[in-house]
């Protein structure tokens, strides 16, 4: 049986979503407690797409098959159980059996969260820290060019030659909670660092570094060049990824 | 020279404000970072008021007296580049050599946080996950029993006989924030636990234990008895401390 599991985790003492050997990630402890309730036969968790090191999730979708029968309900109770504290499963699901959590999807959301006031420890882990002024009202003018589709091959940290890096982002958005300057991104999907180095793009046009409109000629330039700067993960948080239905 | 600091922390891997040998603690770490500016020369730290174990700050207070000169802004910044990511300094002011954090406090406030909705692991050290639904309605009815100025015998966990434990509460209230129920206590000055056995008995209110109204009878009776439940630490904060001016 196929099932479709939403959950979150605090990217903090993470070494990334993907499995890696020696260090501690979310897909091995996913993995484990999955196998450890199908009678310790080897469950593999597909989700809709990794996050880096230090990222957080709201709201992450992976599957995984079982050949026990389980509900979903207690296939949540069960994995929660045997979960760690820094991740936790919010749904279960059943679902068909050619369901993939990664093909699947139609859009990720992406937030970003910047403190501009007074460092708060409590908030160290959940958003960067910016020590000076940033002119939200240029940001705001400049993220404006990162909706629509694009080839967002200026924004890809990696030097790999992409087969395809046109990616259609469909919202944007930046407002305030409390303290901290919100920034989103939904899309149909996302290339690896994008989102964090188009938040780097547009720290720089908070801080005067460079004008909004230079943005779309990062864009149009397709090049990574030395504009390029990568927010730091903590900021970031996946918080919801959508499919048909 | 006398300062006053304002500052805040994360109590979750401190044990607690007060210097414990063998323990990692808010006073110890500051008072190094001090010593340190006071070209070595002990510094002691006063608070307002120790928090306990796990118990988080944002506008903690105390004083202490250097030898060397340095202006408040300074200070700041000197305290903060030797202090550890999870306790920052917000402000340091010049004061009177009369001054002393603890004796002059007006009041307090303490804010304690509950999560009725989802386990979210990115709020895991700042709020307590109560699993099950709880009658917010009666919980305000409750509280108000707290208001003004009573014995607080019935509230505090050791069960040494203090000598006083008249405090008077100045405001309460019970309000949302976002998933979470916050709950804020204002007042002259709070007993070791008094907080944290209040809103241990406000959520057996909420849960339907007890009537709100025994809450008055527990309180005028000046007894701890089985009544008691001390909420857990991670969901407290220390939010102000006020003086006269």
């Amino acid at each position: 049986m196929r099932y479709l599991i939403k959950f979150s985790y605090d990217g903090t003492l993470f070494h990334g979503f993907q499995y890696q050997e020696g260090f501690r990630t979310v897909q091995e402890c996913l993995e484990r407690a999955a196998t450890h309730i199908n009678n310790n036969k080897k469950v593999n968790i597909v989700c809709s797409g990794r996050t880096d090191k230090g990222v957080h999730a709201l709201g992450q979708i992976a599957h995984l098959d079982l050949e026990v029968n389980i509900t979903p309900y207690k296939l949540k109770r069960a994995l929660n159980s045997n979960l760690p504290d820094d991740i936790h499963v919010i749904e279960a699901i059943e679902v068909k059996d050619d369901f993939h959590s990664r093909y699947a999807v139609i859009s990720k959301t992406y937030q970003y969260r910047i403190n501009m006031k007074e460092y708060n420890p409590l908030r160290r882990h959940y958003c960067y820290q910016h020590n000076y002024p940033l002119d939200v009202f240029k940001m705001k003018e400049a993220i404006q060019y990162f909706k629509g589709t694009h080839d967002f091959r200026a924004f890809v940290t990696e030097n790999k030659e992409k087969k395809n890096c046109i990616r259609t982002i469909f919202e944007v958005s930046i407002g305030e909670d409390q303290d901290e300057l919100v920034i989103t991104f939904k899309g149909n999907g996302f290339l690896r660092y994008q989102v964090r180095n188009m938040v780097g793009i547009l720290i720089k046009v908070g801080t005067g570094k460079i004008e909004a409109k230079e943005v779309k000629e990062i864009l149009d330039s397709k090049v990574r060049g030395k504009h390029g700067c990568c927010a730091p993960a903590e900021g970031l948080c996946l918080l919801e990824v959508n499919y048909h239905n």
